[in-house]
């Protein structure tokens, strides 16, 4: 008997140190406490514009406060050029073909996972009167932007959102937006044609249980709880690697272009 | 008893379900079967040269078995220009601000783990003379090209190399090519200046643990195993997404462009 309990304590253990809690079982690479320390916006190498955007969209530029100052131009021109439509285009292109190969049953729960700023919806306006993320981020004049509810959408997002529903795929949205900002959410996404979604999760930061936690930890913890609910998340787009790294992830995410600035 | 065990057999089920084992607990973006049978070579929408690239080095675009005919002259000329060696020395150089960051005590076993191929050697010269990936892999000839052992180093990675062994990192080789190609493989490393290394691990095909399974289920358990022997892996470097994903993951990897191939 003393064994058998023993054995099962053992077995628990095992499943623990697999398991999921807040700070473990995570993409050790993104929140690592080590890593916290190392943004910064200088580099003690040369690098041209070109392959500092390459490597940023490849996570291997990470933590950066503010994109270096010599490529404010660059971001400029490819962010208002046909070059950043052009990648945008061909991310949201891959996915839908990856979508439609699917054999989607209704009943199936097959479940969609988007990400909101830079997703969904653009702040390409916002960041070109400040700078084009050569400014640190503040939170007062981004929050009072986002107050407005005067985002638009991101064209070829907004196309596949509806390729989406047409083939009977739900859609979860999951933003780093805290619970307060959720009406004026909810209006902005329905005024640019977003209208349908089975679920929109906010960042509860009320009850704490995020406090500290990074974009990464967050929702891969939403992600679970969805999987819990039954929703099966078939993909997942996001413009951050913490958007779609981490646990519970989807069968296949797509990262969409975003130079402008860094969320872990 | 009888709740006890059915407890126990619970128990153990959640533990597997979280647990390692080949198949499970990998990203499983990168491992279905599903998505297995997802390979192509045609894209049925628009996509440039440029798009195309980004694509594949931010993992959007996957399984593709050669590049877009139309692309060829666009990724000879990447990989011949001087934007591939831009692209390279800025993930490397990242790479050893990284490290340098880092308190390394030599006592430590911090470990760095390299992939060979298109990593620490380039066989761009093979695949110039075979249409720069518009050709599709032949393993014969790619092996008798292998075996004549002449691929130089590429020059960052060497250079990286050299300084994390002067910073006491040790350097863990983990590499798809058969344990048949071990001595070739060693006699070219040296040849170009990789003299020094922990471990240098083949995919060993005799015992047939790795059969039909990919090179990110089969890195992901050689590093387990490499922390199982008490190395702490702070840093991994390829040139695929299945080099540095799965489990076991470094605490920051870096993915080197690779324009030519994808493997899964």
């Amino acid at each position: 008997m003393k064994t058998i309990v023993l054995l099962f304590v053992f077995a628990i253990a095992i499943a623990t140190s697999h398991g999921f809690d807040l700070d473990h079982g995570i993409d050790n690479n993104m929140d690592s406490p080590k890593l916290r320390s190392f943004s910064r916006n200088h580099y003690d190498y040369d690098i041209t514009c070109s392959s500092w955007r390459l490597g940023v969209e490849a996570n291997n530029i990470i933590r950066f406060k503010t994109i270096p100052a010599k490529c404010k131009d660059y971001i400029r021109n490819y962010l208002l050029g046909d070059q950043s439509r052009a990648d945008i285009k061909a991310v949201l292109s891959e996915a839908y073909s990856y979508a439609k190969s699917l054999d989607i049953i209704k009943a199936g729960n097959y479940t969609w996972v988007f990400d909101i700023d830079e997703t969904l919806l653009s702040n390409v306006e916002y960041y070109a009167d400040r700078g084009f993320g050569t400014i640190p981020h503040n939170a007062t004049a981004f929050n009072k932007w986002i107050e407005k509810g005067k985002l638009p959408a991101l064209p070829h997002s907004l196309k596949l959102y509806n390729k989406l529903l047409a083939l009977d795929i739900k859609i979860a949205i999951i933003t780093e937006r805290p619970e307060t900002q959720r009406k004026i959410t909810v209006k902005n996404l329905r005024n640019v044609g977003y209208l349908k979604y089975d679920k929109i999760i906010f960042k509860d930061t009320t009850k704490g249980i995020y406090k500290g936690k990074t974009t990464l930890v967050y929702k891969s913890v939403e992600r679970k709880k969805l999987e819990k609910e039954g929703f099966r998340i078939i993909g997942n787009i996001g413009d951050q690697w913490s958007d779609i790294l981490g646990t519970s992830r989807a069968v296949r995410s797509f990262k969409l272009p975003n130079p402008l600035f860094y969320v872990a």
